[in-house]
């Protein structure tokens, strides 16, 4: 089968086996996948993957053991579980240790015709939801694991950094709760997305250091990100921590015992509010859309993802075969977007 | 009138004022103080302090606006706030950016005959408790400012990394909470303190390093403490950090989203709990008193206390006038010491 394959090079291929599902593994045919920064983080050698990166998609299953979910359109979890370790069996699965994870350690991922996942990691998309948007699954459902986490008060002040696919989807995903937000990026033509919606903005290079959040959501994607946060959070407060890069950081710790400051690691979350969210028109994810490319222009999509300036960039896997399955994803894709 | 104070370097001088106090203010002739590992980092230049250093202290009013607190025994809040600031009136009187704190910076402290502190910061001790508790007040307070920010549950395994002052007691507190504690320290015999209370301890060296906590406290004083902390702790799980110091450290951000750790900054706490838990026999602090002397020989307890073996050394103001107070620390020192 056709696919992205990193060993050390991101390079196209055409040779790929198409996956066998194990023991209660679902074979999918992949509709449309996102990439995200960490599949460019991965290009660069992040997490020393070797395989078929990506992680957002959305696909059709092709082959399961339970007949009625042959056909189904889905999204799906990225932590493979062992399910019999003390941290699985106390309600840890996404950090047992021996889990692997689609397309970023240990298992092969969704830049590819086919792939497989455990069936109990799907969730199937309602047949209204736009194809686009339900590649937005998984990264909406990291934006609600902050509210998981920490709780966000209406009369917080919240100020969210980086205005990148996941800061943009976490102000709004925060709004929900009833709080003031503040959304710090870069990039105007990003900040507008946000400004249309009727939240606040400002260009990083215009902010007023003397303003002070209770919390603030580091999504800047920049190591620079979190001393900014901390210079923006107030005595007491949080930050949330969602970057991921590989240098390590130089953090006066003293100061964040001096201010009870609190730093909250952030990454997977609940599949179940995103799918809830996005059916209720809650959030806005296809404005995110920069630039779909279909799967044999793999390379030429990351390389325009690389750009500072890029959006959500998809693969389209447009060779999907019509072996009678019904594809509400096509539907979707014809009619809606 | 006598006092240690400090100016790029310590010294003990004969010719302080007395202070004066302002309006609010108690004038307190200090009876008892403890040399804290913040004040032998000032005697190294932490904070830029210039004065008299010294805050955990107990002592008797002589001179207040309100007549019944004169001749009462007192220990004290540190931390003097403005009282009117936005901080101030939501509640984070400890985070006001104009305060100043009693010994560390901006005010004068308590290694000397007098000190000055708003009466609103003073609490009285019960006469029963003796004089060489009523000294640990403010720092045991500051442990029960853990169990104030986290939630420490009765099944939780908590490390407590450091046996220093801090350290004995947090785990002392930690432990009323029914959880698993274990004690992890560089020096035998100040781990002896807890095995005897029946808490369970392992010298740094002999640690299995595949252990793993739920809650990790980090009152070392030492910048490896912290990324002792992050080896220890369990995916999901909490460094409180109690250490400070003057350097910047070096953190692996990533790895604290990848495994959503939350590391939460805990300084002043909360002196009711210390006061009750005192009085109940709750938390054993004399045992952790190393040597005492009297204030003339200032310079020298700094010198002793510096020693990594040290444990709590305390100053004693002898010379305390008998102008028909009643002097309830006296007696407690006598007859219960």
């Amino acid at each position: 089968m056709l696919g992205l394959y990193y060993d050390g090079g991101l390079e196209l291929r055409r040779d790929l086996p198409v996956p066998e599902p194990g023991p209660g593994e679902a074979l999918i045919k992949v509709m449309a996948a996102g990439i995200c920064n960490t599949d460019k983080e991965i290009a660069r050698g992040y997490m020393d993957f070797k395989g078929i990166p990506g992680h957002e998609f959305v696909g059709v299953v092709t082959a399961a053991d339970d007949p009625d979910l042959v056909g189904k359109r889905v999204v799906g979890e990225i932590n493979c579980p062992c399910g019999i370790c003390y941290l699985c069996l106390g309600g840890k699965e996404n950090h047992c240790r021996e889990r692997n994870t689609l397309g970023i350690s240990g298992r092969d991922g969704a830049f590819a015709e086919y792939m497989t996942l455990p069936v109990s990691n799907l969730h199937v998309v309602p047949d209204t939801m736009p194809l686009y948007s339900a590649v937005f699954v998984e990264p909406l459902a990291a934006c609600f694991r902050i509210t998981e986490q920490v709780h966000i008060s209406p009369s917080h002040r919240v100020a969210v950094l980086g205005a990148g696919k996941l800061g943009l989807m976490a102000a709004q995903v925060i709004r929900l709760n009833g709080c003031a937000v503040l959304a710090v990026g870069r990039h105007a033509h990003k900040l507008k997305i946000l400004d249309r919606l009727g939240i606040k903005t400002v260009m990083e290079k215009d902010l007023d250091i003397r303003e002070r959040f209770d919390v603030v959501i580091e999504s800047s994607g920049s190591p620079d990100g979190f001393n900014l946060a901390r210079s923006l959070v107030e005595p007491g407060g949080t930050i949330v921590q969602k970057s991921t890069f590989v240098e390590p950081l130089s953090v006066d710790i003293s100061s964040l015992v001096v201010d009870e400051i609190r730093v909250v690691g952030s990454r997977c979350g609940p599949f179940e509010p995103a799918i809830r969210a996005l059916m209720r028109g809650l959030v806005h994810v296809q404005e995110l859309i920069d630039r779909r490319f279909p799967l044999e222009m793999g390379m030429q999509a990351f390389e325009y993802a690389m750009r500072d300036e890029a959006l959500k960039v998809i693969l389209e896997m447009k060779t999907y075969p019509a072996e009678g399955l019904r594809q509400p994803g096509e539907l979707a894709e014809d009619s809606i977007i």
